[in-house]
């Protein structure tokens, strides 16, 4: 089998995503850690890798290809090991509306209350002009107001009340997709639950009030489940540097 | 070849990204209108199709399928016809890198943008009453503010700002892309040139600032030879009776 080189962060988030499914599959890799806390991702030595200056990123005979979910896919496809997306298509349909709702949703939901919660005693730490020169080197236009935003403290109520509904809502979404089955979709492991399980490790301890032995037992089982598979233990056992959110 | 009913509105947006598809493969299909200046996608007969109270949605073989970019990787992967997913994975990555871009930045840029000049004025003729009764029946909470928002005017300008700046971008990354080949991906026509096509059709009008003869001349050219592919033009044929925003 080839190998790869994965260039990612903690295992959390997006690269613990990633990290998954290469330990799932048994695809031999080359890791190479990027640390987010020194803005890493921002060395021009990176940025020629992944232009858009984020983690994950997986290098294959010679072609860099970014994007988690698109990555997994990827790797599911075209390495050997045990398949990561259902057979059947309307069942890997499902897969992808989770793993779409997993971008669209529940990981900015996270993330977006995280930096609110962390960004500002990060950047305390920075002279004005140690923030402004750090921002000055992020690619992606968006990520730098992200950035000026959680720093400021400047997000709006509603937003921040609109993201803990979220929260929410997707614990509620997998505590009712669980009641069909051990996992996420079609009655088998797939890369929905790797995707869930990359932002959804936490939330009983982060969010306590979303994800508990009450509200949501099936997905606390879950949880315990995911952590039990060699693979995502693999994963999870990888290099974590920093507690920064992602 | 089975059949399927197709659930959509105008042939804009994302009805008219499954139209395109379902005509460019020659799947037989019952078209099914639903009226959004009537608000049909939140009547109950509808709601039973699609809970989420969105069109495009898909019923095959008894299932009903959401989300218009994952119907179209499950119609590309189903049904007889031109394949429209590039057979090298790393292409099709690209792809899918397109049509998550559609979705995460450059349709909800175009959606909020529009949304902030039209719906005030469609608003306007509504008592608070009517409008409050037509927001009740919106299953999605995100939908919900977002009306309400766009009803009031209320965006933020640097939100504003960031849209404009997207939809900019946008035009740039289409304009690049086509440097290398008639088609978005790999020298193929692809999902990814229909997701795109199906939000950037009427940019020279509505935007010509950003896409024009003189900073986008490659994406006028494309967009020529989109709408002169037989399945392209016959999408575009469908029943068109408003002008509401995507």
């Amino acid at each position: 089998m080839d190998q790869v080189d994965l260039f990612h962060a903690e295992p959390a988030s997006n690269s613990l995503k990633v990290l998954q499914a290469i330990h799932e599959k048994g695809v031999p890799f080359t890791s190479h850690y990027i640390n987010l806390t020194k803005f890493e991702q921002h060395d021009p030595a990176f940025l020629a890798i992944n232009p858009a200056g984020q983690v994950p990123a997986l290098l294959h005979r010679g072609r860099v290809l970014t994007e988690s979910t698109v990555i997994n896919e990827y790797i599911d496809a075209v390495f050997d090991g045990p398949q990561l997306r259902p057979a059947d298509e309307y069942d890997r349909a499902q897969m992808r509306i989770w793993t779409k709702y997993v971008d669209e949703v529940f990981r900015p939901a996270l993330s977006f209350l995280a930096w609110h919660r962390v960004i500002p005693g990060m950047v305390a730490s920075l002279s004005a002009e140690e923030f402004e020169a750090k921002l000055a080197r992020i690619p992606l236009r968006e990520k730098r107001g992200k950035w000026r935003l959680a720093a400021s403290g400047g997000f709006a109520a509603h937003d921040l009340e609109t993201w803990r509904f979220q929260l929410e809502d997707t614990a509620r979404r997998i505590e009712t997709a669980l009641a069909n089955g051990d996992w996420l979709v079609g009655n088998a492991f797939s890369l929905a639950d790797i995707a869930v399980f990359a932002m959804a490790l936490s939330m009983p301890k982060t969010y306590p009030e979303f994800a508990n032995i009450t509200a949501t037992p099936r997905m606390l089982d879950w949880l315990q489940r995911m952590r039990a598979r060699p693979g995502v233990a693999a994963a999870l056992a990888m290099p974590n540097h920093s507690n920064l959110p992602g």
